[in-house]
């Protein structure tokens, strides 16, 4: 398999390396040639080439199979405007560019890390939830414009905009995850107020015909909200457009109180992007304290989603609990009675 | 003071008539006469005239101080069309009519209730949040349109639109209350992605320097989502856009599991609604079964911000408190060792 790997800025590169180095492990035990070809994103970017997203990086990616990302962003790019931004620049416009339209992200509770949740025990107790966030379309790249109103006032809009292509095949995509897992999906939306919820759940209605063995549900965003924190094991599934996606995928990462733990994938199909939900923590960068996991996480999900090895994925899936039950942790989740490794080391085990 | 009162739907009569009765009494006490003005609204609203907001309900409005809602809505009015339905036609219209352009709900932590917020103890106690919710403008009342696509596709908009008055008046209401409590503001934006955000941004700018005294801060949505779980302790008064706010202040409301407690107010200026932020809970109506106890602290708020008794708001809130610390409670906050009463109860004492 050919993979592009962006290690981007801050823990970036500390990660992505210990993430390379299971799959390396993993490839020769099982027999899988990794081609791992290196690419800008980003600050790192920026400071190389003079923009977050450089033409070569798009290319190299075009003959890859699948993008593993580390994260990007820092103080130091935080005063250009924002287009020209890592996060903007970059991490939008690669998403924009491959038309990742899809973006996964499980939401896991760890028994072992149980006691880092801001919830009650009884409460996040075998939480299993994959997040579908529309990735492509909506708020985020809708048109937004300065005006005048004609009583001379300034004013300003920005455009919530789908067509019915794109709401179907992420919609259609989280029907299919469903079926694969525990058969509910919920359509997360805002159908009493805005018209663009009232067009999603037409075409949702429409598809769920071919999905008999799904059970469908609606809820309002608002709602959506509390019941992550007060009842998050009624979801298996939940689907909603960009902004909402946005919003809910950070609350739902704090439930598990894993969020250095937390993978996902922004998927075209087969194709895909692979990083940790978390940030590029520049505060910890370049001292071997970052925590690799989730960057590893998301190595497992390009085995499933991108390279069609689904038990490779699960021996990374395993080999991570087997090391938290061993009771090996970074800086940010240990806790009284566990054993501090460095990131590299938790790469190592 | 003359008051519109307006009792709605579900446990919305039930409530309404507690929180009543504790401002008659309140009012025989310290000398205050209320003149309580009785009106339509929501599904009562639709069965007795035909539309969930009526013009004569309008017009008592217009004539008193203050309005003192229930709560609208329940599954007998749910298939009618979303425009006439009690939750748009009857509160989101009142909202407009009477330009009720800030909505303000505490997040209050009640210390004789902390077994029942899921969230930590560690995490929760002491929560003291303002949160301020731009209520008049962006993606609710903004355009909204189906239109097909220069390749032949079904598409829709909704629109964020805001002007820089509807901006700013909100805003400044954020300084000022965060003025008379701990003197912190926080903006809750996405200015990383929505040029809206950074008009409301450069808004805040200017108006910031009228208050050295505060300290301002911004914050990415997403973020604030994970921090209200987190530490939810960091905030005195948030200030957000629409949306947002819907969003958060629901998110807010589970936090310290009193959502039975949480009362809200409307303003424009000092006129101002108030209503529980909880629903209208068909299941229950009737039954003498529901929770007064938001609402009679929404008639506290209206005591403070439109009729100017800030005194005798505080001993609303101390009634309550006293009462909680006694023990007693409705079915939605009952606890081994506390004592069951009904809502009638619940008033009287
Ligand atoms: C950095 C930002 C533009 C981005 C987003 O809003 O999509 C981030 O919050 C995310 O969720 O990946
Ligand atoms: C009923 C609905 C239109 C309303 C809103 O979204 O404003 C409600 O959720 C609220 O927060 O008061």
């Amino acid at each position: 398999f050919k993979i592009l790997v962006l290690p981007g800025d801050g823990i970036g590169p500390e990660i992505i390396k210990e993430a390379v180095k299971v799959l390396k492990a993993l490839g020769e035990k099982k027999g899988i040639t990794f081609n791992f070809q290196y690419g800008l994103i980003g600050g790192a970017a920026i400071d190389e080439r003079g923009v977050p997203l450089p033409e070569e990086t798009v290319e190299l990616g075009n003959q890859c199979d699948a993008i593993l990302l580390g994260a990007v962003g820092g103080p130091k790019w935080d005063n250009l405007p924002p287009e020209i931004r890592p996060e903007l620049g970059g991490l939008l416009k690669i998403r924009k560019v491959f038309d990742l339209y899809a973006n996964l992200r499980p939401v896991m509770f760890f028994p072992e890390l149980k006691n880092a949740s801001p919830l009650k025990p009884d409460i996040i107790e075998g939480v299993d939830i994959l997040m579908v966030r529309e990735l492509t379309g909506g708020l985020y790249f809708g048109e937004k414009k300065r005006f005048t109103t004609e009583q001379g006032e300034q004013a300003v809009i920005d455009t919530l905009i789908y067509t019915e292509k794109e709401v179907e095949r992420v919609v259609r995509l989280g029907f299919e995850l469903a079926q694969k897992r525990r058969g509910k999906l919920t359509l997360v939306d805002k159908a009493n107020v805005l018209e663009s919820s009232r067009f999603w759940r037409e075409i949702t209605e429409e598809i769920k015909k071919e999905y008999p063995d799904v059970e469908l549900s609606y809820m309002y965003v608002d709602n959506c909200a509390m019941q992550l924190i007060r009842n998050p094991r009624q979801f298996d599934v939940i689907v909603t457009e960009n902004m909402f996606g946005d919003i809910l995928t950070d609350e739902g990462s704090v439930l598990a109180g894993s969020i250095g733990l937390l993978p996902s994938a922004s998927l075209n199909g087969k194709f895909g992007l692979y990083e940790p939900i978390h940030g590029s923590a520049p505060d910890i960068a370049g001292q071997n304290k970052a925590n690799p996991l989730a960057t590893i996480l998301s190595a497992g999900m390009m085995l499933r989603y991108s390279l069609d090895c689904p038990e490779e994925a699960l021996l990374i899936e395993k080999a991570v609990k087997a090391v938290l039950q061993k009771g090996y942790r970074t800086g940010d989740i240990l806790e009284p009675g566990t054993t501090l490794v460095t990131c590299e080391e938790m790469g190592d085990l």
